[in-house]
């Protein structure tokens, strides 16, 4: 299926229960009707260090949230006070716009606030092409090895995804390297000896995996501190740099591998007890066709 | 909540489990943007005495069934002939307009078909409006007591609708009729005498209460035997004429009560066997405000 067709539908699908929110978002999708601006579900916004706020609609190319406020919102005054604190506190934090489309109104009306928010979205929109920072939603085909191989590179700036662990090592020419019946977590670069790939998942059973929020540091540690420390001395001293490929699963299910830069262990931070720590040292990566 | 959000956003809910279908589906009523115009979901057509059909999208005030089929619906030669025949069927025995939304198409392309088939919701809908034949979707003032009061008459053919039992009797400026915690299933006109108003379900566990195609003949009967044989002695003997407001619930479970006319017992064919046999003998009736 169409990555966007598959992706919208299961949006709608997400929201189901909520009828109004459905009908709401799906009613912006169809009359925004631009294939080029993404829609994402219930956006993770930090209001403070205790507090967090998700929104019901997230335009990220633009920097809008907008929420779908039905009767229930407006059923006191102080439901009323802690929705409007709210707004300008993601406001404030995040410095994007929050739209609220209110519910309690005749069916026209919303009609005629959906056109509103839809003629505002046009406007930034165009604003951000006009200023050369409109970055379209990705296609299918900027899914594919084919389409990197072509451009001859990776940039972190460009945030290229691949969807499979498969398309990963064709981006190289490698097969996918197996122990048994199971996929290995990394490979050695064909023609760069000193280059391992690595597809790491943010957490699993046995081992977590983080990145900082600026992209520079990954924290890589074995969940079992045995290992850990063993897992360390081992991977000290091949020495080897890494290109990550992040694998990150979206609120919707779908999974992509984001490419991070290349890294190389900090030895001054890793430490036995600590795991690994693994800094940015390249944005950019040459392809082989 | 409005009727029409109300009753879309169940649309959307109900099908949401098939994803292409609620996206097409939210697509054509987003797009076509019009109030007056229905959308009835798995509408059942009897193909033949033994067959019959559930279409995925209905426009009854137009005459036109959309079928959305999934890329499955093409997966041999067969399962595509046995599609081509139920079309060809559906619209021979109808007589209504059959148009298939090809999903295997890229998402553009399935765009593309939608917008070609609103503009011929939009030609058929004019071309109903210039021959006067077109009849808009009721709003929710049209299920007020209010709205058929002000007009003064009941007439089946604008098939007048009522919500609640409570609405029924507000028609008539009567109370609802109890029997200890129980509404009675039927009340005394308070000016014509000889006039029952009877608000029948279709089915319960006690009765069977049908009506003919045409809308000239209403079977009733209790399901015990014996019950049945008193009943029909006991209606019978008081011979009155009843105004009758036929319970009907549709797939998205709304329930409506709709005004058929009113009828007389039919003496011939009512036998304590059979149960009662009702006629129509007028579909108009007049309100007092």
């Amino acid at each position: 299926m169409n990555y966007r067709l598959e992706y919208i539908s299961k949006l709608f699908e997400k929201t189901s229960k909520k009828r109004i929110e459905t009908y709401v978002i799906s009613r912006l999708w169809h009359l925004l009707s631009d294939l080029d601006i993404k829609f994402v579900p219930q956006q993770y916004v930090k209001r403070n260090n205790e507090k967090y706020a998700l929104t019901d609609l997230y335009l990220p190319q633009i920097g809008m949230h907008i929420e779908i406020n039905e009767p229930a919102h407006y059923d006191s005054e102080e439901h009323i006070e802690i929705d409007n604190k709210r707004k300008k506190e993601i406001e404030y934090k995040t410095n994007h716009i929050v739209r609220v489309i209110d519910c309690r109104e005749s069916l026209e009306n919303i009609h005629k606030q959906i056109d509103d928010i839809i003629f505002e979205i046009r406007e930034r929109t165009n604003q951000h092409k006009i200023n050369g920072i409109f970055v379209p939603w990705e296609n299918d085909s900027e899914f594919l090895p084919d389409y990197h191989k072509n451009k001859g590179y990776l940039k972190v700036q460009e945030q290229p995804s691949l969807r499979t662990i498969d398309d990963i090592c064709a981006l190289f020419n490698v097969k996918v390297p197996m122990r048994g019946y199971l996929r290995r977590g990394s490979t050695m670069h064909p023609i760069e000896k000193d280059i391992e790939i690595w597809w790491p998942n943010a957490s699993n059973r046995l081992w977590e995996n983080q990145i900082s929020e600026d992209g520079t540091t990954i924290f890589e540690r074995h969940r079992d501190i045995e290992k850990r420390k063993d897992h360390v001395a081992w991977v000290v001293n091949q020495d080897y740099r890494r290109a990550v490929f992040l694998c990150d699963r979206d609120i919707l299910g779908f999974t992509f591998y984001r490419f991070k830069g290349i890294f190389s262990i900090d030895k001054v931070l890793t430490q036995p007890g600590n795991g690994i720590v693994w800094k940015l040292i390249e944005k950019e990566m040459k392809l082989e066709h």
